[in-house]
């Protein structure tokens, strides 16, 4: 997370602000932090929050592709909040780190889309 | 720039990868480089990358927003390339790194837009 005061605004986030913030399940727990996101070229939208999940000294981490609109801010927490367990989670479609290549496969995209229940950013 | 292979995909990129990729005028000078990404935290849409340019050891910095729209990446050059001279770039919107609350001013937005020519996001 940016420490530097001032780099955001209210209606605009820095990507280095959301990079490295936390991300929790409805009950508090902290199932991973955010990567990075991932922009469509063509259009300049943010498609995916990309969730470092598991692992050790990013060993072995696993990288889950979260659709941005299902991403919500909790201010107290300090943090995003999506309404999965960690079971759930588990079970979402993640890749490795050197895997982001899938996201080319709509097939891949759409099984994302279908786990986290949101609307294909691509209809 | 991000230099683990395989976290891009043909239609996605990573916001770290466009962090810290070079921004280079017509004339193939470097101008600076990209030090993040702005996103409209309500549609998702990036608006701004905003470019570093000048100062030493990042002391001095000026932050130029740049509409996304007009960031055109050059493969050969290995950094995007906008239509603007050094002396224009001087004379675009800047602010110091802990001013990014001035992006709330659609005034100060509207500078910015009609500096780079770009036709207005929020419209």
């Amino acid at each position: 997370m940016d420490t530097i005061p001032g780099t955001t605004s209210a209606r605009l986030i820095s990507s280095s602000r959301v990079e490295g913030t936390a991300v929790f399940n409805l009950d508090g727990e902290k199932l991973g932090t955010v990567d990075s996101v991932m922009i469509d070229r063509s259009t300049g939208h943010v498609v995916y929050a990309v969730m470092a999940f598991g692992g050790f000294l990013r060993m072995g981490e696993k990288r889950h592709p979260m659709p941005w609109k299902t991403m919500v801010y909790d201010k107290q927490r300090e943090g995003y909040v999506v309404s999965l367990s960690r079971v759930d989670l588990e079970a979402a479609p993640h890749m490795e780190a050197n895997e982001f290549g899938r996201l080319d496969d709509r097939d891949y995209e759409e099984t994302v889309y279908t786990h986290y229940k949101a609307e294909p950013y691509w209809l």
